[in-house]
């Protein structure tokens, strides 16, 4: 029972100037509330999802996530995970699109569904529906323990991210995230993919998250700074690849939502298929993580688009001997976090967002049109 | 052999401004050809993918379809069709993502890259990826003969689209669309999913298309006149479901390469999760064949927007009960094409596309930044 999460310290300001502020810095206490189980034992067990995965996840062969949004972003990171480090075959489809389509059951699939507040009206019928079509092993993903969601699935990991009373998800993101890897790492040790030593290296790297998000955190002012160049913007391409593109797909997400800038991520591979065209000086390229072999193709990619004033953020990974020039602004992140890099990306990136949206002087907390659950269709 | 499109007609203008109007209108014709030995032929052979396709096609368990851009766009509808109508389960994955990350291998798989010059880099680099990975069977869909692409995969189907000129693909698109239909069709069969009554309705549903498709290209004094209502527009949201959503990428994919309006598409059912925010009179809002229902959702969504200005198109379906309000303008499709529908609504989008660009007075062929085939990775 984490009734601590519910109590009025928590939905209270403090220091900051809105919620969504105080959830980004509240990210690592949330993560290490998710992780504190599973930090605290020496071994993973399937047990932390539910009494009943001792008995289903043995009978798993391959994965549907079901989500909306942002929790779609997180289950498309998961995808990654599950193929790489567990293989089992993974698909990931939002939750409105397969609620009304006529899709292939196939046996042994778990289908996992992420909501932050578990009601999310989508999420739910997709459930059911994949239910009605013959699906037997669900498993929800979700920070409300009394939720639809959790109540109507046999197997759940509770993220303990505590309320999220920000629109635009920040600390319910990450902590899906950590829940998302743990999926991973029990699947991949019951496939025989996890030697005892490759679990010890993954449980310290989850122990080492809460203090590596902290040190990420530490960048804020240098962000807050580099914000104001995005504030007379009305447009922005976000480039990931691999891991890293869910990861754009959510910055990108943050921006629109609190901002009202226009941005728009893609797999860094697609930008020459179609979106180099609308790079100008109107037009800046954010670049997610990317690798320095990757880093020469967008540069190569860009000169042309140099010309019309194109300028290029990059938000680097800390192996990379990436550095500034003319047009290149670099963000350098402190270290490296291997599988679990895309929850150290997203923290830069949630505070572009947060302080794009002061200089614009939106209501951060409560953007124009947007509900924080989106509990009707 | 084809010599016939290869010839001087088919690249002098003739009574076209540019070679993207031209090729719009070449659709008829260019999918009369595609499916020309098909449609002469009383029912559906595996042998129009080659000699091999006997022996491959039954040991088919599922499809992954490797493509870029607008071609993976077509193999996003086609993923719709393949799993309702063949019943066989379908990822598609962008090339540049896959050829780059460890992914689970399946047996009796079926590989399919799309490619309109069968020479793009990534997704060259896709497919060998997957041979090397150990996948036995692979299937281009192409429009280029003696391309690097056909002669590295063991099936095949050529779209005749005839050269393609404009950057801005158009007429490749459909066919390539019209080629994955015949895909679905044959294995459907195979599958004992298409019993002969069906299959003939089918047949003569794509016997049909040229002039269903020749029906909708006569709307164009009216997109026309559509399009000056975006010429001061530099940002547009479409939106689709199901078979239709990637028609809306397809769309905004179109706007964004020759008009330089920032236009982005989502699956309709996402609209709250974020993208809403964005909407105000600046940013009209593109609707893809909704139905009814749908529309009275949009509707709904919208209510709390038009007070800010937003202004919504729809490209109805011929089946609809759509009527003009304030603020909510109509294109009505002439007729409703069942599970070819993405192909007709193709048309509109190409050519409001066309008209917004030369409002805008850019280089409709040759569009800054791009290249017609992307052959560097």
């Amino acid at each position: 029972v984490h009734v601590s999460e519910l109590n009025n310290d928590s939905v209270e300001l403090g220091e900051y100037r809105h919620y969504m502020q105080k959830e980004i810095h509240e990210q690592p206490q949330a993560l290490a509330n998710t992780l504190e189980s599973v930090c605290n034992s020496q071994s993973l067990v399937p047990g932390i999802f539910g009494a009943e995965a001792n008995n289903i996840f043995p009978q798993v062969e391959n994965i549907l996530i079901l989500a909306c949004g942002t929790s779609h972003h997180a289950g498309m990171v998961a995808r990654y995970w599950l193929e790489e480090i567990a293989g089992i075959q993974c698909t990931v489809e939002i939750a409105s699109e397969y609620r009304y389509r006529s899709s292939v059951t196939r046996p042994g699939t778990l289908v996992v569904t992420i909501s932050q507040s578990g009601e999310t009206a989508d999420t739910l019928a997709a459930l059911n529906h994949a239910k009605t079509t013959g699906h037997l092993f669900t498993l929800a993903i979700c920070n409300v323990p009394e939720s639809a969601i959790i109540r109507q699935s046999k197997l759940r990991l509770l993220t303990r991210a505590g309320p999220e009373i920000g629109v635009a998800s920040t600390k319910a993101f990450t902590t899906q995230l950590a829940a998302l890897f743990l999926l991973t790492l029990v699947l991949a040790k019951l496939r025989g993919r996890l030697d005892t030593e490759r679990e010890q290296q993954f449980l310290h790297e989850l122990r080492h998250l809460p203090s590596a998000v902290q040190k990420v955190l530490a960048l804020e002012p240098e962000i807050a700074e580099l914000s104001k160049q995005f504030a007379d913007k009305h447009h922005a391409l976000f480039l990931g690849r691999g891991l890293h593109y869910p990861i754009a797909l959510e910055g990108a997400l943050k921006l629109k939502e609190i901002s009202y800038i226009h941005a728009e991520a893609y797999p860094a591979g697609e930008l020459k298929h179609g979106p180099l065209a609308l790079v100008d000086k109107d037009m800046p390229v954010v670049s997610v993580a990317p690798n320095d072999a990757l880093l020469e193709k967008l540069k190569s990619n860009l000169q042309e688009v140099r010309a019309r004033g194109g300028e290029l953020y990059v938000f680097a990974d800390a192996n990379t001997h990436i550095k500034e020039a003319e047009g290149v602004h670099i963000l350098q992140m402190p270290e490296h976090a291997g599988f679990l890099s895309p929850i150290l990306h997203t923290i830069p990136l949630q505070l572009l967002a947060y302080y794009v949206a002061l200089q614009k002087g939106t209501d951060v907390d409560k953007p124009r049109n947007l509900a924080k659950s989106v509990t009707v269709e």
